[in-house]
């Protein structure tokens, strides 16, 4: 293909050492609620972290995205007490045999990480009509949760551990980090380094619940008829 | 921290080489639309692909991707035919003067790849309350995002490009793929090997849209009165 303006390069598979280290990240990222050390964040690493997530794909090249660095002990705070109200009123929610186990998972680490970041959404980026937004505007959400896993996994390889946290009431959510209107938080995410990371993800540890078969998840060319 | 059912193990960072290649994956991973080679697939690459994907964080464990293979070519031809109609109307709602420009961007591979993936989103997989979805039901779609994000970094690494097709009417996509109106399509992703790959995003190289400066994209513990 020609390239009138833009510059092709070749674009060879990785190393068996390169291509390893992702899949070691992809494999030994967890969701992170007990284990970090409360060691700063140095801001270099952060900032190749945000980068990282930057760099995620977006419907028309829109970069939805913010990242609101917290480290303000206050909004912490207020984060943490969002979270307590929703998770009482989570924890009714399920089945009476489930309640005391779910009570006895930690479900975030907002004030014990050095960092809490809030990726979010900024609907009105690009402008009214966006390439490839057009017939499905729930696309710049999509590119929004992406540039969060593009973070999840540099903060692997950095040692440096995510819990996403997604239990707070909306409204309050967005009374706390002053949120416009036209802007959705994606993704609040507790970060600090880590010594130790579960060897499988807490909730398969903890008896919730079991990774499924991948060859279950497969279908071919269609929905099946009978699943 | 005590780990009564979950075993934990040392998560040093990575080596400085194995960072380099994660963050060059993310780096040089591209939206693919043109550049697509015609080789299949090798199977084995193709379940490590997807392995990869279902290694994705989800709300509550809930795993709720489907991952539908498409070789067949009616199927792909059907999709394109459907891509065709919505790229019609998508290029109407463009200000006059961007349209010959919009016209000359292709904006998908769905023929030309050897393998079209869609990944779908389940919203009743995991039973009718999910942890950590119980106030915000989007997780479930964020969880997906993410599991695309997840192939597209390990199919850079193994020299395969991606493109993600975003211009479907959705009544038409569920038409073609048969889904149940508990599941949304996702992600519908054209896989097949690349010898080159263009240097900067496709949509900058053709003077669509640039990439935003990080640090304007960055904000201290609130989002600011100002923005």
């Amino acid at each position: 293909m020609t390239s009138p303006s833009g510059a092709l390069a070749p674009a060879f598979a990785f190393s068996q050492a390169e291509r390893d280290a992702l899949y070691r990240a992809i494999e030994t990222r967890r969701d992170v609620r007990s284990q970090f050390l409360p060691d700063p964040l140095d801001p270099a690493l952060l900032r190749r972290l945000l980068d990282a997530a930057h760099h995620a794909p977006s419907v028309g090249f829109m970069q939805p995205w913010n990242f609101v660095v917290i480290q303000d002990r206050q909004v912490k705070a207020d984060l943490r007490a969002a979270f307590a109200r929703a998770n009482d009123e989570a924890r009714e929610m399920f089945p009476e045999e489930r309640r005391e186990l779910y009570g006895s998972i930690k479900l975030q680490g907002l004030t014990e990480a050095p960092v809490v970041l809030v990726i979010t959404c900024d609907h009105t980026r690009g402008g009214k009509v966006v390439l490839g937004r057009t017939h499905n505007p729930d696309t710049d959400l999509y590119s929004t949760a992406c540039a969060a896993q593009n973070l999840a996994l540099a903060a692997r390889a950095e040692g440096v551990g995510v819990g996403w946290v997604s239990i707070f009431r909306e409204a309050e959510l967005r009374a706390i980090l002053r949120l416009p209107d036209h802007v959705t938080p994606v993704a609040c995410l507790c970060l600090g380094h880590v010594a130790e990371l579960y060897t499988e993800p807490e909730l398969q540890a903890r008896g919730w619940r079991s990774r499924l078969a991948l060859e279950d998840l497969i279908f071919q060319d269609r929905w099946p008829e009978e699943a």
